[in-house]
């Protein structure tokens, strides 16, 4: 199966096409911070070199050497804004923002040129290292937790990007140098420290190349990669406590069957298995692709599609350990899985419910991944939580070293900053997981107001998806090889109408093409997917959500807080499922509207409850007394959608809801 | 108002009969276990060093040096075993228990004998500072967080008991050289590095000091300490995260008015701060003594009497932050508090509610402390959870650096050992707690079988309290000065009866007694106080116990534990208060009964999500589906007194329990 990609997919209207027009200021707040905090003169390795020889003056946050990841936020920013400048060419641009869009595509291309400056003879580029080896502290491929051949992942598929995007090939020609080079030490010479990159990423890029330049060599490597992790004498982790689990080496990778450790790396990692399971039909290799996937999904996963349940290590922890509070749920964790869902539809055709992957992407697109930036588009969250109790977000409760709760506000940049890039090119791109096509049959995974044109075919998408489940779809067809449409039957969808005959299966609904001898023909088809307001449970293993439920529409989770019933404690309101709940407005900026609900709170109990600090009360302690059932007062709540939270100020929030 | 001492107070049959006669086990145990860990060994201070010097081999777990507070642990130990000895004589014991006192008290003139050889010519004895001078690696009193007078105020409560038990006085009189060196060094010439204890202990004991010996000097140099804690420029504290706030250094003492940082030493700190305000008439330190008890009982107290939330920095949090499964509630910090409580008895007759002091320290003294050991009399907590949840209990999810819970099976002996030796000394000298003389009233606080004969009174305590509330009091009065007998109404106590008229107030019941000229004379009181099984809430603001009940009977806290109900999943089961509980049967060892109780499961719901683990179901994921509010299944629990959880193995457990 072969997906359509992002450059062939147009996104005409509607909440994506304006989260994507959002980008634009995205790409310059993410520059600017960068730029503020020198990950960008740090590619002028010459450069810093000569200030730090010459003895110049530092700033006080400017570090005396280029951290070691600070090439990989530079390359995912030029990546994410060649997938912008790329899209924007279908936009009816203002003249502002044609501006806006050259003096991004003239940052990339200076950028570009200082990287290829600076880049050695054999190619190799990292700047973390290159300065450290002029200063002889440091040498290349001798320390795998150092992020090298992370950073160097990146610059390839940023190199890829940016050909793609502009047909400007400086950065690839010299990419495809570095991989070379790479390719000699790490394949035919075997001749550095360590075997194995890392932290994962150098395998998704290789394969990409591979698919570009037709260049085996890469794929060859990239396998050689997989094949080694978790079998090498050489890779010996370098601390304590980011051990073998962290760094995914605790057994051969065909062997996995959970997903342990550092949930990023997991997936990066997770997505490069697919990539070479798929090219070399590698049966035992999918299997264990499979088996993760199914494990993260079924087992690790919170319901906005976030994953890594500890700060410690950015980690998975165990089945059905999903804590609402503490949890960490990393935005890059998130956009991991939705790049391991992308994948698996392509690999997995034939499994049972093919739907899963394309569910799972729409679950983290429009929560997990989505709440990680902020309506502006300047805000970032690195960690997002499903609960905030702002009372105990307090340095004696709260810290990394006690009971370790996320930050409550969206920051511009971290110090840490992968998350920021990662959303850019995400969204930026996100054209990609729109149509696969396998065979005779066209695929539809997501549903959203689009044209998209091919040789063989012409897809036109009319929706206001997820306002409502109607979507309208012209297929025109310059090719009769194409013979059904697979159109996606969303998890969340119990009851839907289509206008042509269809056979169910895999979690599509297939409805085949007549034979025609005239082409181009064209087919029509209009699906109606009931979208109510649902109450979500959650396996009773999952005890933090016990006695509670979350509320969504269509493919949307949503949450209370605090801002919107300011006079009412949230964590203590009783939602009640059976009363009705509707949707509510639009708040500014949301682009979707929010939902009212009803329910209880236990009024006369917290009337009481709160006389108590009365301190002429007679009662030996004033925090327990007889429980008395009491009467209740009904509320009507509002919820916004989860990917909304954290915009008005820091505010209590919870999506598991105590229900009535 | 002045209590009675344990040592006038026979318990004498029931429940506490029952686990002082156990202490002689406990006492054994503790010492071995501190003599396999060379704390006995650690006093023979030249010993050790002769053993250094000549470079003997040494076995894998004993130090180099002794640790810096070895010296409390013996010394607790010898005053937990003197309390004990002296009970004991009142007991009917067997020749082979006779055997075991009398050994005990050989260990006891051993060590001490050893500890006064070791002693410095001054009087100065601390195992570690002295064979670290003789190494030349460091020197007496210059580094305030070492512990060193908190093992001199232990020392000293030592050589009180152990005088008062057996009327040796060889440690008194040098511990009664160490404290005049104290007192030269720390307030005629203030010469030291530091200006008072790090840890607090040092206080009580000086006061308990002055008290025997009749020498003010002792009580000047503890108010010394308290004036100046939290007001020294001198005592800067050596640790980042150990900060002022964990060492109680943040303001002068009278100024403060929550209890934070290390709850243990708050709770000493505020127990001297006590004494020295009772003894001064110091009215704005008495005013900070009752803020400090007011906030940690309204505001920062476990329903078990547990108190310090956190387990770094082992202290206080915040008000309402009291969560179950990471509690910290060191054993210890629950001493501390209820030692708190019986000097605010004598503090303060005239407090509104004076009951809550004796009602607090009923709390402990059946819950928080008595969860500490085990059934046996071997076993110890060091931390005591409210809620363990067995399944998460893995290195995975809960470690120091993750989410923290405590452990789930009692040790024998810690490497930070105090709390076994402290629920020896408390335990064995819970007779201090009983009752009090004001004036013309004796207060009766705890109800316990007992006999208690002062030249002015006999008091003959009948009652198989708590397993019922039917007390029976004989007061034989030989002083007609005595005109008023106040009887403790419990706080959970809501109806009564009582055989003679009485005024209600301040949490007491007073009955007056008769003009008589003949003394002496017999008053028969009788009083029933009702015990109900009852459902408890905590004030909302506990949101960590919303929506959840605790169990209770009379002053005990019930749990329920996954060893009486192994076919449910206790988190998932939901109590209903409406339906009937009563006793349940008196499990093995446990002393007082269970309590059966009702309630549902949501079966049909569990059991659809049950199956959902058959990987043919055709799910995007098996973790959220649609709530279903379902049935539910009648079930009947056992629950059992939370002090003996975790005597069956290590199990699910939880003390809040969801409420239908």
């Amino acid at each position: 199966m072969k997906n359509i990609a992002y450059d062939q997919v147009h996104i005409t209207g509607g909440f994506w096409k304006a989260k994507q027009e959002m980008l634009l200021v995205t790409s310059r707040s993410v520059y600017e911070r960068f730029a503020e905090t020198y990950r960008f003169e740090a590619v002028n390795v010459k450069g810093w070199l000569a200030r730090l020889m010459a003895e110049e003056a530092r700033p006080a946050n400017r570090p005396r050497t280029p951290h070691i990841f600070w090439d990989s936020d530079v390359a995912k920013w030029i990546e994410g804004t060649a997938y912008l400048i790329k899209i924007a060419r279908a936009w009816d641009l203002s003249p502002d923002q044609k501006n806006e869009l050259q003096a991004l595509e003239q940052i990339c291309d200076e950028t570009i040129d200082t990287i290829c400056e600076n880049a050695d003879e054999n190619g190799y580029f990292n700047s973390h290292f290159q300065i450290m080896e002029a200063l002889g502290e440091a040498r290349r491929f001798t320390d795998r937790s150092q992020h090298e051949l992370y950073c160097a992942g990146h610059l390839i598929e940023a190199a890829l990007a940016y050909q793609n995007a502009t047909g400007k090939d400086k950065l690839l020609r010299q990419m495809i140098r570095y991989a070379d080079y790479i390719d000699r030490v790490f394949h035919i010479e075997n001749s550095a420290v360590f075997e194995t990159p890392g932290h994962p990423e150098l395998e998704l890029a290789l394969v990409k190349l591979a698919r570009f330049t037709g260049e085996e060599k890469y794929l060859a490597l990239a396998k050689l990669f997989i094949d080694r992790h978790g079998d090498s004498s050489k890779d010996i982790p370098p601390y304590d406590v980011f051990n073998n689990r962290y760094n995914q080496d605790e057994m051969p990778l065909r062997k996995r069957t959970t997903a342990d450790g550092h949930s990023v790396r997991a997936m990066y990692l997770l997505s490069g298995m697919i990539d070479v399971a798929t090219h070399y039909q590698d049966a035992s290799l999918m299997d264990a692709c499979r088996r993760l996937y199914d494990n993260v999904v079924d087992h690790r996963m919170y319901i906005t599609g976030g994953i890594g349940s500890t700060h410690l290590g950015e980690a998975f922890t165990i089945d059905y350990h999903l804590p609402s509070r503490t949890a960490y749920a990393e935005t890059c964790a998130a956009i991991a899985l939705a790049q391991v869902c992308g994948r698996m539809i392509g690999a997995s055709p034939s499994v049972p419910l093919l739907s899963s992957y394309a569910d799972t992407l729409e679950r983290t697109m429009y929560n997990g991944i989505l709440s990680g930036i902020s309506l502006d588009g300047t805000g970032f969250f690195y960690e997002n939580p499903l609960t905030i109790d702002l009372r105990f977000n307090d340095p004696n409760v709260s810290t990394k070293d006690k009971e370790y709760y996320p930050e409550t506000t969206r920051r511009k940049v971290f110090s840490c900053s992968c998350c920021p890039p990662n959303v850019l090119r995400f969204y930026a791109s996100l054209g990609d997981y729109l149509y696969s096509v396998d065979e005779d049959t066209l695929y539809i995974h997501q549903y959203m107001a689009s044209e998209t044109s091919l040789p063989s075919l012409k897809i036109c998408q009319k929706t206001d998806y997820p306002l409502s489940g109607r979507i309208s779809l012209t297929i025109r067809r310059e090719d009769p090889a194409i013979r059904r449409i697979a159109l996606r039957l969303p998890g969340w969808c119990e009851r839907f109408e289509l206008n042509l005959p269809y056979e169910q299966k895999n979690g599509y609904l297939y409805i085949g093409l007549p034979d025609s001898p005239s082409m181009p023909d064209e087919t029509v088809i209009e699906l109606d997917l009931d979208m109510p307001i649902r109450f979500i449970s959650a396996d009773p293993r999952v005890h933090d959500a016990l006695g509670k439920v979350a509320v969504s529409r269509g493919p949307l989770i949503y949450a209370l807080e605090g801002k919107d019933q300011p006079e009412i404690d949230i964590h203590r309101f009783l939602i009640d499922p059976s009363a009705g709940a509707g949707l509510g407005p639009v708040l500014p900026g949301f682009l979707l509207p929010s939902i009212e609900a009803e329910g209880v709170l236990p009024l006369p109990y917290m009337d009481r409850m709160e006389k108590v600090d009365d301190p002429g009360e007679d009662r030996d302690t004033k925090l327990y007394r007889s429980y008395d059932p009491g009467a209740f007062k009904k509320v009507r709540v509002r919820l916004i959608p989860y990917y909304a939270f954290a915009n008005r100020g820091s505010s209590d929030l919870t999506v598991w809801i105590r229900v009535k």
